[in-house]
């Protein structure tokens, strides 16, 4: 098997790890520091190989008990995920499209919303693998079940930008509710989240973040 | 600045990690492979440098409109261990004694019970260093808070083995009563968890994991 990674995609991997020493003194730390959210993908498929070494990342999450009360819903299916972005479309126009039935002279610069709103939402679906991660009501600890999803939905995504994929850490903006009736998903599982798979159409600029300082504190608060 | 790691943990790392290749062919994924929970330590310091790399991939974890909700509450005074450990210690003895006072006859049977938990007690309180992940409830989105805290916290964890140290995410082990008791934690903030930091007593070994086809759907449920 050979050393996994994608070419191109920003992230030293394998035997280029070696090859960082003084900008990043640590290959695996570096990984955390590039990973962010991303809302633009190419539509290069991700090789099977390389989304079971994800999803084998994200189920050595911690977990209470050990219970693994996950599961782990790969979606391809182009029909499927058109039907997705139908749903949230509609519903991210409704608004849009009624407060401009109310204007009386709508104009290039009224209609700027509407078009960054199509644009998001097609953003948003532009990725070839979906994987919505639930967790079953049905565990043994299924108040433990409340930790264990965001942590396997968090390595999922750490692992994915260890091999080079950008990923997003979706809940709002892909409502539960599309998720739960395109897919057909039963009522036992609860969704922690849906995540996009893919090669980042560009990387995004990083956000700013607060200073380490204000979020350590030392013996007490 | 050196490569970050420590010696003999069990991690390649660095430029040891170019040698692997056809066990691991990601060293990267290695990491998650490796973490494991731990329940007793080594009282060997973590040096401040390891600590601030961990808590610097914690707060890279993904939080929802970057609102980073997140405390990290670091604790190395010994007192304030001991006080946790005798109120947990107290907290689990109670039982058992109750129970032991009831029988007319101990042996040395009747007792192993109590070691144990003297034991597993003493355990998690063996490690030079704790944090306790809280999120701020005063946060914009304390909803999405519920998620940020695990993701922190995983993270935390993940880094934490990519430096060669032990975690345990504990939630019912510690109650977050006697956090906020001895640590004084001001209802402002939610406990997600609290987890030592050391150097390993020993790795333990591996537990068994359900298979990932068992966990793993593809398209539909």
């Amino acid at each position: 098997m050979r050393a996994a990674g994608v070419a191109g995609t920003g992230l030293a991997l394998g035997r280029k790890a070696a090859a960082t020493t003084e900008a990043s003194p640590n290959p695996l730390l570096e990984v955390f520091a590039k990973r962010q959210s991303v809302r633009q993908y190419k539509p290069d498929p991700v090789p099977e190989e390389h989304l079971r070494l994800i999803l084998e990342a994200a189920r050595r999450a911690p977990t209470a008990m050990n219970q693994q009360p996950w599961k782990f819903l790969v979606i391809r299916d182009k029909e499927k995920i058109a039907r997705m972005k139908q749903r949230v479309m509609d519903a991210t126009l409704k608004p849009i499209d009624a407060r401009l039935q109310q204007q009386t002279n709508v104009d290039e610069k009224d209609l700027e919303p509407r078009r960054k709103a199509i644009a998001s939402v097609e953003g948003y679906f532009s990725a070839p693998v979906y994987v919505v991660v639930l967790t079953d009501n049905e565990c043994p600890w299924p108040d433990s079940a409340k930790h264990d999803g965001p942590l396997a939905a968090g390595y999922l995504i750490l692992a994915a930008r260890a091999l080079g994929y950008g990923t997003c850490y979706i809940t709002g903006s892909i409502p539960e509710a599309v998720t739960r009736e395109v897919l057909n998903i039963p009522a036992r599982y609860t969704r922690v989240c849906i995540t996009p798979i893919g090669i980042p159409d560009g990387w995004p600029p990083f956000r700013p973040k607060k200073k380490l300082e204000d979020l350590v504190a030392y013996e007490s608060l």
